[in-house]
């Protein structure tokens, strides 16, 4: 298997910068996140006039502008959703949504921040009964019914592919959008989920309005709470506590981004991008060092 | 006098960063600096690959694509040299280079960093007989002897206008660039100062080849070691120490960009740039809420 230098989880302004700059700097990368870059990038239809270097561009214009620098750097997008990340002594290994693995010795985590708390429960059962991808645990549920709590609207393929697993879905849409799913066996219900109850397993999905006994529970969301991503990291006021050179308190594990904490800016973000990624570069050169 | 919200000092990506985020919210700035932004952006020559959203620029198109963001948001920069930086207690007072001050509640230092070190006995004969601003205290030395060590040709205004000021100037470049100044009082010596030394007051430049007896002697750097801009800022490894949010100690003074440490790059500068008036924004509001 290919041992990445550097993994970079998220294609907002903080992993973009750090592709660039590890690209640069002639480190082998793999990039996770989406070719439209970030959703938030793509609604923003204001003017965002604080980027130095791009006077009162929209969000799209601004991801072009991202976009043409890929390319001219010849950096691809993996469109995987990573999973878990594991420290393995000296390397790291991604369990990616696919069921794939992939190894870096590195790691910049730059997947944005999480809005809202995690559910009741939710921690208690993960693992058992309660899942973040669809893909992964899917399977487990041939023939049984699932609830499916999502937080935006980029989930629906994934919801559909639970429908075409389970045999029934009960579906928590969280967002504004229509619900743009079309299968017989989906159930949707404008509630707000409130705690995951069960014994051994979680059982039941309470919401505002009811509780619902289940098999099982999926919570998708466009972004892992870092805690669930990388056990044992260290977060600190909801953020990834890091100090000025972005190291985490896991070696070789870096962040960058609205995931390290506010302001929640584009070019606060690009700048802890580019630390992170030089703090990645100096930290791979001295693993190389110790072989 | 017009008290300013923010002073920020430095026109390079942190100090313009700053100033826009700070325009964009409100605030009533001054910003000090050239109109030339910053001296090392208009002698890179080699494309710079790395600031995401401009692909492979020059620092000449780089400092033109930032003049242009400056006038849509009508920010003027003004062209003089901060020498100090006095903490007033909810204010700061700057001291400029023709001896007029400015008022501001909150300063961003954003000046970059100053290469090399200072030299033996600057620091103890500072005010006395050694000084860094030739339009301050050049009057003091009306027909006497001045030693003036320069880093930078572009001080070399100032060293004319020493010039025309004391009787006699020992002059000491250093810098690659040919010396271009013509008066008869000028003497150039390509050496190298060790040491400045003195009894009460500093009396004697010794160089590596030589010791020069002066009246005074006079060191201009483009940048000033920030301990000698600000009595009591705390520095940590030959930087400004700031945390995250860019604090320095003293409150309602920030740090961004290369003054606050490595990696010393255009897109982390801009991104501390952006932290620090963020936290000057916020900081200034707190003050207002005070009275």
């Amino acid at each position: 298997m290919t041992r990445y230098d550097i993994a970079i989880i998220g294609t907002g302004p903080a992993g973009l910068e750090a592709a660039i700059t590890a690209k640069v700097r002639n480190k082998n990368i793999i990039l996770f996140g989406s070719n439209d870059l970030s959703h938030k990038m793509q609604v923003v239809k204001h003017p965002i006039l604080n980027y130095l270097g791009l006077p009162s561009v929209t969000g799209v214009q601004m991801a072009e502008a991202f976009q043409k620098q890929l390319k001219e750097l010849d950096i691809q997008i993996t469109e995987q959703r990573v999973s878990n990340v594991y420290a393995m002594g000296d390397y790291y290994t991604l369990q990616l949504n696919n069921n794939e693995t992939v190894e870096a010795t590195s790691v910049i985590l730059a997947s944005g921040v999480v809005v809202g708390k995690q559910y009741d429960g939710e921690e208690n059962f993960l693992g058992r009964g309660v899942s973040y991808c669809a893909t992964c645990d899917g399977p487990l549920y041939k023939g049984k019914t699932v609830a499916v709590i999502s937080t935006s609207k980029e989930e629906e393929e994934e919801v559909h592919y639970l429908s075409e697993v389970a045999q029934k879905v009960l579906y928590f849409p969280q967002y504004k959008e229509e619900v743009g799913l079309k299968a017989d066996n989906i159930e949707v219900h404008h509630e707000k989920p409130v705690e995951i109850a069960g014994m051994m397993k979680a059982n039941t999905l309470k919401s505002d309005q009811g509780e619902y006994p289940v098999d099982g529970i999926f919570v998708l969301r466009p972004t892992q709470f870092p805690g669930s991503l990388v056990p044992g990291i260290q977060i600190e006021d909801n953020a990834v506590k890091v100090d000025l050179q972005m190291h985490t308190n896991l070696p070789g594990l870096f962040a960058a981004g609205d995931i390290a904490g506010r302001p929640y800016q584009y070019i606060k973000s690009a700048g802890q991008g580019n630390i992170a990624a030089l703090s990645a570069v100096q930290y791979v050169s001295e693993i190389a060092k110790k072989k």
